[in-house]
């Protein structure tokens, strides 16, 4: 038709070739989301777990998508240089990965969060940033996980003194500058909490790669079930900024 | 950290200012997911009104967003030449129309599908084209709607066709090549369908555009309920390539 | 062969379809350069008149440009909206406007500067810049031009000052925070001039339109010129701010 | 002043950090342009002198460049990952390069060809390419140095073909399909030209590189020059493609 001309309009956004392609999603005022749905401070489980079967959901539904990495109310989905998803075109591949991770938040929360309506529309942000060389990908999964710990740390301690009578301007007023060593020790002091005791899931994040698991695929006519490996998307709570997770998985890092 | 620096590989994004902004959106796969669903073809009331919905959520959800067309699995919002909406950053906009979006297919669904469980995951690709003036804009609503004229002319003859019995195969033969004017004849001579009677969502497609109501803001001690103005999002399924539509809604194209 | 996948890593630069684009050159260093070569100041009308031949020159070769302006240092040069000069490929667009501008600026020098021989290498970086409306392009132009008078005024008292004996320091706090009033009066009562008379070209820089003019083609066997009508560049120093200009040339602002 | 915000409209053009960049100028319709002054066919060494001259002082220029490639009429620059040359503009970097090999070329043409007046305008087009691998890059330089092997073995063959008496289409058709083998024995055959003794400069190109050197920075009184050691731009016309120009070179690689 006379009118197809806009079409054109549509300029090209290709990612560069040969790079690492991040897609970072974040949630759209999650503050005031874990306010309004009620989350434990500073780490709700509930929550932290359906983040991580989003992601889980997400790396099931593309293939290409070589480990993501998790924390509070956002996800890194990592794709590997040489991918050709959707022609690297940037918005199809952040619209789609925040569409499909969007679509897992609301229909599992109800198996997450049982007995807590969902009572405004969880939305995520993304975008995608290219990363030259292994260390840059690297380095920009330890800037994740360091931000994880560092914020982790600072949390714990804000809400033990709020939970413990101070107002929030004294609590902030009470760490303001100090180091990660005497929070640990004034979690310890005043609150009896080891840092180092807490759940790795809030200390390190999640991270979710795919491990070779047996699968049921079908049954057998007398009811017994046909068994296949598959590389199932799975859910670990562990250091990947030291050099030991990347040895281990040498894959993960191969072009 | 020494980490951060990866933070500057974010390259920027920023849509021209200046040009209307259109971010469509598109299911993903959802010739698969239609069948798989169960909707009616060649349309779907249900699956059509719970897209409507979700558009006019999005628009309740992004004040920026001036008008909203939809029809099949898609939908184009529309935000005008002044918007300032996240800094104009295609990815932020993009990704969050879509994920606003998403979240409300999902949440909406059993209100609209009941009966129908969420059997795969539901998702839409998005992507934002800028038209600089107001004729283009104008020029790309009417190719959407003319694409929903004749697709859904087509598809009206071809499930009828297949539902007499042809298989898909004599129903596009029969098809090809031929005119508007032939169709109507068929569907009127063969099937009895007066093309001009269907639904006009289907004809037409649906526009989102806000319009003043009087709506409930609390009520009164005694009950009684104060009513104040507001533009609200409603559904219009009408002509919107003729002037006639432009004309009654001069502030369209306001800048 | 087996290298030429790197041909893939050129990634599309389309600037968008249906604005006016904008190319603006502006000489690397030429503080230093003009003081290198000893020209006049604040205005040097060889100099001046080097850009526009230049510019003339530019318009000469690549037809689709529908007018420039030039003051200073610095070029811009206009492309209609409905251009596909080299597919609107911003990095051939810029370049090679640029490398036209500099070859002609080098050829030309010792033309316009007879005994001044070139010194340094004359240098001009360039961007392309889109525009979606016709009142941008104008607001643009008039941009350019008020830049012109402001800076010009300025300087023909700056330099007037510290040619009558100040230090730089001196002049500049003579002049900081003044009005235009101000240093037009300074002007004539401490140096005798009048500033409406100085040359329009220093006070409204350069504007290259394509104006009719005959042209000998060939010459007849008897030695006449055969005369035709050529749409020439032809250089004015004219207001473009107002609607005057536009007004007597609507051809400038067609599609 | 009102017109500012027409500034906003330049959008960014970062390239992505990390990554070499390489900018490429091609001389516009060289074809034609090489004709018209009579250039030898198909390699004429004063032109291809003035090309590697004019890199030279390109390099000279812009001391981030870490290498460059030339054949032709084109020129490849190479720019470490870690430059931040004009925050790495693209725009920026592309049309300051090509304005200063212009300049150059225009500036020094009487120089190499003297006797041969300037006929028409040399123009160079450029672009910027980024790649995220020394092997990209080692690739990329691999992939021009292919080229001129390939198109210099067919031009030595068709022109020679032509100056001994065939027409164009004959000397294509005689080649046409044939392999390098083939070529080389058709020259030695035919014409007694020996493939591989012909120039370097012809059959690899040119390589610029900074070699260290003894310049003379200024004189003593009694007019003996002091010496100081300088990386110089320096012009070879050898092998890229093999390992051993890098393994001497290992600076050229370094980040
Ligand atoms: N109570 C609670 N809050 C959480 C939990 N996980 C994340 N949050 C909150 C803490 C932060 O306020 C917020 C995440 O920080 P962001 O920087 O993403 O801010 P926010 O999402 O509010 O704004 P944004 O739209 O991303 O700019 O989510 C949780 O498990 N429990
Ligand atoms: N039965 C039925 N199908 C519908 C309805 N609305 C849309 N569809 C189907 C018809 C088309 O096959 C499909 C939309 O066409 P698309 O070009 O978007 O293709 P699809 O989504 O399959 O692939 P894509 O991922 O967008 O490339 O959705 C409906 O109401 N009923
Ligand atoms: N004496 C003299 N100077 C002129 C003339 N035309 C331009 N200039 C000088 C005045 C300014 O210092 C300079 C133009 O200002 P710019 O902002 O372009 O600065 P410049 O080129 O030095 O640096 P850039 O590389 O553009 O950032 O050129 C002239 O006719 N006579
Ligand atoms: N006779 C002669 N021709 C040369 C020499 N060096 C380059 N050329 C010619 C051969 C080719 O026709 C032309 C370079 O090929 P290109 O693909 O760059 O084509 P051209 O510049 O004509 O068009 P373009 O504007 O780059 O698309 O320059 C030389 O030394 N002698
Ligand atoms: O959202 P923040 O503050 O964590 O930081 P950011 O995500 O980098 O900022 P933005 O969302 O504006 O890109
Ligand atoms: O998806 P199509 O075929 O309707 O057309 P498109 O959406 O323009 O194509 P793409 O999704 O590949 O951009
Ligand atoms: O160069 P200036 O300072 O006149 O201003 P600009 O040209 O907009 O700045 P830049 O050359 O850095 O784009
Ligand atoms: O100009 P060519 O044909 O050698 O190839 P190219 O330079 O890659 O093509 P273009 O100049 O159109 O980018
Ligand atoms: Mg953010
Ligand atoms: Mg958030
Ligand atoms: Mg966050
Ligand atoms: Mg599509
Ligand atoms: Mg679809
Ligand atoms: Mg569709
Ligand atoms: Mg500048
Ligand atoms: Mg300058
Ligand atoms: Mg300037
Ligand atoms: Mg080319
Ligand atoms: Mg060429
Ligand atoms: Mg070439």
């Amino acid at each position: 038709s006379k009118y197809e001309y806009v079409k054109q309009y549509e300029l090209d956004d290709t990612l560069l070739p040969g790079c690492w392609i991040v897609v970072r999603i974040d949630g759209k005022g999650f503050t005031k989301f874990c306010d309004v749905h009620g989350f434990e401070k500073p780490n709700d489980k509930r929550a932290l777990d359906l983040m991580d079967a989003c992601a889980a959901a997400v790396m099931t539904e593309f293939p290409e998508i070589r480990l993501a990495y998790g924390e509070s109310d956002e996800y890194s989905f990592v794709l590997p240089r040489s991918t050709d998803m959707y022609g690297r075109r940037a918005s199809k591949i952040v619209s789609l990965i925040v569409s499909c991770f969007t679509a897992n938040y609301v229909a599992r929360w109800p198996e997450h969060l049982p007995g807590t309506p969902l009572a405004s529309t969880p939305m995520f942000d993304g975008r995608a940033v290219c990363y030259p060389l292994d260390s840059h990908l690297r380095d920009y999964l330890s800037w994740r996980q360091a931000d994880t710990h560092v914020n982790n740390q600072y949390n714990t301690c804000f809400w033990a003194l709020v939970k413990s009578g101070k107002t929030p301007t004294e609590a902030q007023a009470t760490l303001k500058g100090t180091l990660s060593g005497f929070k640990n020790e004034l979690l310890f002091r005043e609150f009896g909490i080891n840092y180092a005791h807490l759940p790795e899931q809030f200390k390190k994040g999640s991270v979710v790669v795919r491990q070779k698991a047996m699968v049921e695929v079908k049954q057998r006519e007398d009811g017994s079930p046909v068994l296949r490996e598959r590389a199932l998307p799975a859910i670990l709570h562990c250091d990947i900024i030291g050099d030991g997770f990347w040895q281990e998985r040498p894959h993960l890092l191969a072009p």
